[in-house]
Order: C-alpha cells, then structure tokens, then sequence
C-alpha cells in the first residue's frame, strides 16, 4: 500500500493509503455498502489479468495462443498461461496464503480502519488482456436488501451496475478495459443463510449476506488515477 | 442431477444420484472433508472451462483468439469469449442464482443427505479449453487442521493433492485434462476467523475453516464415468 501526499478540494494536505489493484477493484464496490451495512466478513475470489503481471507478458497470451506459452510463477516452477489459469504468482507465505491475497486481507482493514474485519481471498491469474474480476462473498452486520444495495452501488462514485438477469447481462473484464469505473453485477442475497434456523440464531447480526461480481481495470484504477479519486472526496 | 441405475461390486443393485459437472468436481474433494469434519457451508468461485458448453464452443477459444468469438449468453446478449470471462450463460433466476449455481446448492444438499448444509456459489465462464477449477470456502463443524485435511485428500479416491508453496505449484486446469483424478491444492486454514474473539465466540462450532483450491476434468468426470466409480464404491 504506497502512502502518496495530495491536496484535496479543500485545500488541506492528506496522506493517501494507496491499496493494491486487487484491492481496489474489490473496495470500490465493498466500501459503499460496507458504509451502509458494516462488512464483518468478506471471502473474495480473482480472476486476474495478465496485465497486473506487465506489458510483456500481458502481451503474450494473444501473441502465442497457438503455442505453448510459459509463464514463470516462480523461480523454479513453470506454467502455461494461455488457455490456462493459476494460482497467481506472488510468493506464498507459511500460511499458505500468497502475498497477494495478504494484501487484500491487510489492506481492507487498514482502508477501512477496521482491524476487526474478516477477509479471506483467493486471487488466480486467468488468460484475459486487460482488468481483474472479482467474486466478493459479503457478510454484514446490518440487515440490507439486494435492491437496497443495487441502489447504494449505482449512487456510488467511480461505481456502473451492471445486472440485468433476464438477457444474462453482466460485467465482464472487456466491457471495463481503459474505463475508469468498476463494473458490478450479480447482487443477490446469499442463500446459504437458509434452511437452519439454529445457524441463523447463531449468525444473528450477520443474519443477511450479499454476493456480487466485480470487474475493474487495474490499470485505469492504479496508483496515480486512484489516489486523485481519493484526493478529489475529501472536504 | 441423473439417476442411474448400476451394479456394485456387492452384486447389489444401486439408484446413483449423478451430480453435475461442476458439483462432481467440487464434492471429490469436499466429501472427504465432509465425512471427517461436517461441512456447515461452502462459499464456492467456479472457473469453468469451454467445454462444459459443448464442443463446437470448446475449440473456438484457440481457433479464434485472433478474432472477436462471441458467445451466445442468452437469447438476446452475446459475450466476447476469447481472452475474456463471463458470468456462466445458464438461466438466471429470480433469486438472483443461475442455474448452474442452484445444482451445486441443491445437488450438495443431496448427494451429502444434508438439507442443513449451506452452500452458495458463482459459476463464471473462463476462456480454458478442459477441465473445471473452483474455489471452495469450507465451514466445518469438527476442528480439523490443514495437515490433516491434506493427508484426508492424499487418501481420498479420485483425488490427488497439488500443493507445493516453495515453487508456487498448485493445480491447473492443463494439468488434469483428459484425466480422472481431481487434483487439490492451496489447503490452508481461513484467516477469516482470526482477529475477533467475540465473532469467534459467536460462531464456536465452525471454529475452523478451511479453503482449497481444486481442478478437474469435468467431462472425464461426467455422467458414466462418475456413476462407474460411484458404483465401484458400492459394497
């Protein structure tokens, strides 16, 4: 997370918290409704594109289809990228989590200034150009309605919803490629709250859960771009 | 969900209840864990390949990489397939599910004779020619620690665990395409239940989280095939 000095609108100095392009695309959306309902868990899934790993090898997967293509995931280990996917390439810890996945565990927290949220992610390099996707599997503390948190995400800024179920109409990494807003879709409650009523007692203040789907470019949502976007809401 | 009827090695006759592709491929590796340690939810991210849409479609993302394929997602909405992904083209319901999702709900309810166990899950189309992957979030009653779980899977038929940290080698889809065995790997406790003593309180009987990551061939693990081992099981 870069730390970066701007001037907002007001004119005061502030020190930006910079998260990482994962996290970004992740907390563009999250944070909304995080304000509304208090996120207390949160398990995230990526589907991340080549082009957080550089230009060269987000190059590579539409150059060398027809080939076999490497990617190196680490200093000893080789794996196909293209028409392949994998568990994305930053180091992996003891705790068998991956840097990556760490720094969105410790980066919402620090984000949101909240040291109590539980976040669990998986991030995993899929054969697409540009822009990550990200399912977020959301618990909260505070009841909210699918269409509740539809209307929070579209007054959202730097935020498109993008759900339409009847023609299976849902953010897609091309659809987001060079903009700047995070795209998001498939809102709806978690069903796997029903049916066991003894769980829901024990779950009582995360009693209702949200799911959606997230696709943003992390380019476009990078360090500079993002850290104006910060600096432009505060006052 | 088909059922078969099929003779096990008992000579006895069986009614098989025959999942869908991408239940098979989740339950190879969660039932073991199941049988060990009660699974109470699962929160799973689905990265299925092309072919689980039929032939025609799996060989067009490396016949037209170079070209804009698009994909008929629905009557009405067609999604650019190559080096790209989308939400999977099943029907979506109103509960916001797709069809897809419902079976992996209502087919793990079933196959675990559990109408208590959660499960929600995201079904999203990746541009891979064979082979399913997922993202399986578990919640499990009895505390069970990784390397536990990992020599449960080590043991387990049908399964085979991919899960070296040092060199960044977790399972791929190229890795298990045209094979049997589902291969499993990134096993690692769920740092989600750190951090906050009262949540754990709360939530004492699912103390213990796990989270894996499997691949496996979906057609190999098809219908006949599937119900052959199944029936193989019998006795």
């Amino acid at each position: 997370m870069a730390h970066i000095k701007l001037q907002g609108r007001s004119g005061k100095g502030a020190l930006i918290a910079n998260p990482n392009c994962s996290t970004i695309v992740c907390l563009m959306a999250a944070t909304p409704l995080h304000r509304h309902a208090k996120v207390v868990r949160m398990v995230v899934s990526t589907y991340q594109a080549a082009s957080g790993a550089g230009t060269a090898v987000m190059e590579e997967p539409m150059q060398q289809t027809h080939e076999v293509f490497f990617f190196n995931a680490s200093k000893s280990h080789f794996v196909q990228y293209a028409l392949n996917l994998f568990s994305h390439n930053a180091a992996v810890f003891s705790n068998g989590y991956n840097e990556e996945e760490m720094k969105l565990v410790k980066e919402t927290r620090k984000f949101w200034n909240d040291m109590d949220v539980k976040v669990t992610a998986t991030c995993i390099r899929v054969p697409v150009m540009h822009a990550h996707a990200e399912n977020v599997n959301l618990q909260i503390e505070k009841p909210l309605g699918e269409d509740t948190a539809r209307r929070i995400l579209e007054g959202a800024a730097g935020v498109v919803v993008v759900d339409d179920r009847e023609s299976n109409h849902f953010p897609t990494p091309l659809d987001v490629s060079n903009k700047d807003d995070v795209a998001v879709g498939r809102i709806h409650q978690d069903l796997s709250q029903d049916g066991n009523l003894g769980f829901t007692k024990i779950e009582y203040h995360v009693l209702i859960k949200l799911d959606i789907f997230v696709c943003g470019d992390q380019i476009r949502k990078g360090a500079a771009r993002k850290a104006i976007q910060i600096a432009e809401n505060l006052s």
